[in-house]
């Protein structure tokens, strides 16, 4: 199970993220630090719970962003820490509220926090997380950055109705997805991305490449998240093959092999997805309809138009270490394998 | 001087739109008819000028995406040949404010109306155009063919202020662009393409599939437009090499070229079309810049992009006669080479 995507980095940059992990080592124990010391409270529940979700294992790659955009754009100060740590809370507020929303029972292959805390702690949580991010921006005390953060929050909000509405119907189009996601991932990555420069103080020109940046950076990693649901190496990051399908969500790969299909392939879409009368055999059949309609690839090959955007948006930054590093990150990005 | 660039339909599509022309050929004689009816007025200047524009030769390929899609929908009434007037209207309209803006003295290779008759002239049929437009809208009906056309109106015009606050800063990204042709140039596509789904009364799905059809397709049409300015056949519509440039027009190749050169070469775009100082040899250098940084190869690559998409929506249509040959008018949009 789970067909080897063929991808090989066009640009011969190489696929990891070892220079920018490497570059950025010392600010991300920072902001490891700043995390720790805020997901304290003295409600007990809240640093048992956040930590849970902290030591889970992410990448971290959206706080990176802020840091590595924050020292592309000659940052040498301090707050470009608080406000990554302020995204990675972002985030982690998401995927407490996602998990109850979407009534997942992992996370990151753990037990989700909801199954062992419930719902209303995970909501709660999050909230609190979301309310510690928007302190730590305070105090760092850029309007422009919290304008950028505060309206990502509303948009990935507004990006979560969006896919309540359009959750379960094979109807909706590329573009919906598209749109859908844009809010979801990429508006985060690309907040994420602008407060460096933001923080650094830098002009328009270069707050909106790296907003470009950080936004066509997240709509590809998430359309290579959706391939790789169906195709990727097991074990890595605890995903394991098929779990979209499991929870019934329409992602691009679907989107495509369903148009691409025939009548019959379309009743099998339906009863699966839209129904969710899903059985033991179903997702091979679903990976098998996904590879015969070219859908892996194709999705691949939008990410590979996302990711060729971002990396012509770092064009206008100096030549150094952080600009190569976060060209890799495209790359990685789109090659990776789990 | 223009630079063949080597596209081939990776599909094995004809590149060329004569199906489609074969299947709309009796409907569109009936859209000229009603363009040719409805640009009377009692006052001379009207028709005079809207004639000059009528009948300069353009491919009317919106009113076309209007017909194809409703006949691809079944539709066998009449309603589809007024609202496809009113969408030549609307782009008509368009084209003859955008000259004013412009400035321009060339319109498909004629002189521009607003050269003939003056600026007030050139605006105010413009808005006469767009009443009759609005008018032959209402007598056929209905409310959400209105509702998406005149949704329309008022994002094209966005577009016009967008691309105003954009014009000649090199600093726009791709994403600002890309914002600025959705509106400006794919959001009467994809309106004309989606009320021809609501005059056959189609469900949601199918609206949403035309209007991605018709959204994608425009991109595809206009970042092609933008690469063939700088490396097009002459004399086909008139247009000639380098209008975009003369023009000191902001557009994908140059967001392009302008990051993936040098700073010696972005002196030359900053004096060229941020300063407005062009002497004649700089065209030339531009093309050669363009085609050294591989930037219209990549603005070809992502036309592709957005015809895969326009492409795959049609998907979900039945097999039949139009769903081909609106597969094939993106390949051609893409492959055109003027």
């Amino acid at each position: 199970m789970g067909q080897v995507i063929s991808l090989g980095a066009k640009t011969g940059s190489p696929a990891n993220i070892d220079a920018l992990l490497a570059l950025t080592a010392t600010d991300m124990a920072a902001v490891n630090t700043a995390i720790l010391a805020r997901a304290v409270s003295h409600v007990e529940l809240i640093p048992e719970l956040a930590q849970h979700l902290i030591n889970s294992g992410g990448k971290r790659l959206r706080p990176m962003l802020t840091v590595a955009s924050g020292r592309l754009c000659g940052y040498d100060g301090e707050n470009h820490i608080k406000l990554a740590a302020s995204v990675e809370f972002m985030h982690t507020a998401t995927l407490l509220h996602d998990d109850v929303v979407d009534e997942s029972h992992l996370r990151r292959g753990r037990v989700a926090a909801r199954t062992l805390w419930g719902n209303e702690a995970s909501v709660l949580v999050g909230d609190f997380l979301l309310g510690q991010a928007f302190k730590m921006m305070v105090e760092v005390g850029s309007l422009e950055a919290l304008d950028v953060l505060s309206s990502a929050a509303a948009i990935i909000a507004e990006g979560e109705v969006m896919q309540l509405t359009t959750a379960r119907q094979l109807a909706t189009t590329e573009d919906d997805y598209l749109a859908v996601i844009n809010a979801k991932t990429a508006a985060l990555f690309s907040a994420a991305a602008e407060v460096g420069a933001i923080v650094a103080d830098r002009p328009a020109g270069e707050r909106a490449a790296l907003r470009s940046y950080g936004r066509n950076l997240g709509l590809a990693f998430q359309l290579i998240d959706d391939a790789l649901d169906y195709s990727g190496a097991e074990d890595e990051l605890g995903k394991s093959v098929g779990d979209d399908f499991r929870e019934g969500k329409i992602t691009l790969p679907i989107v495509l092999a369903y148009r691409r299909g025939s009548e019959v392939d379309r009743k099998f879409w339906k009863r699966t997805l839209e129904k969710g009368d899903r059985g033991d055999k179903d997702l091979a059949h679903a990976i098998d309809l996904l590879n015969r309609h070219g859908a892996l690839d194709a999705t691949v090959e939008r990410a590979r138009h996302f990711g060729a955007i971002a990396v012509d948006a770092l064009g206008i930054f100096p030549d150094g270490d952080y600009k190569p590093a976060l060209s890799d990150a495209v790359n990685f990005a789109i090659n990776r394998r789990g």
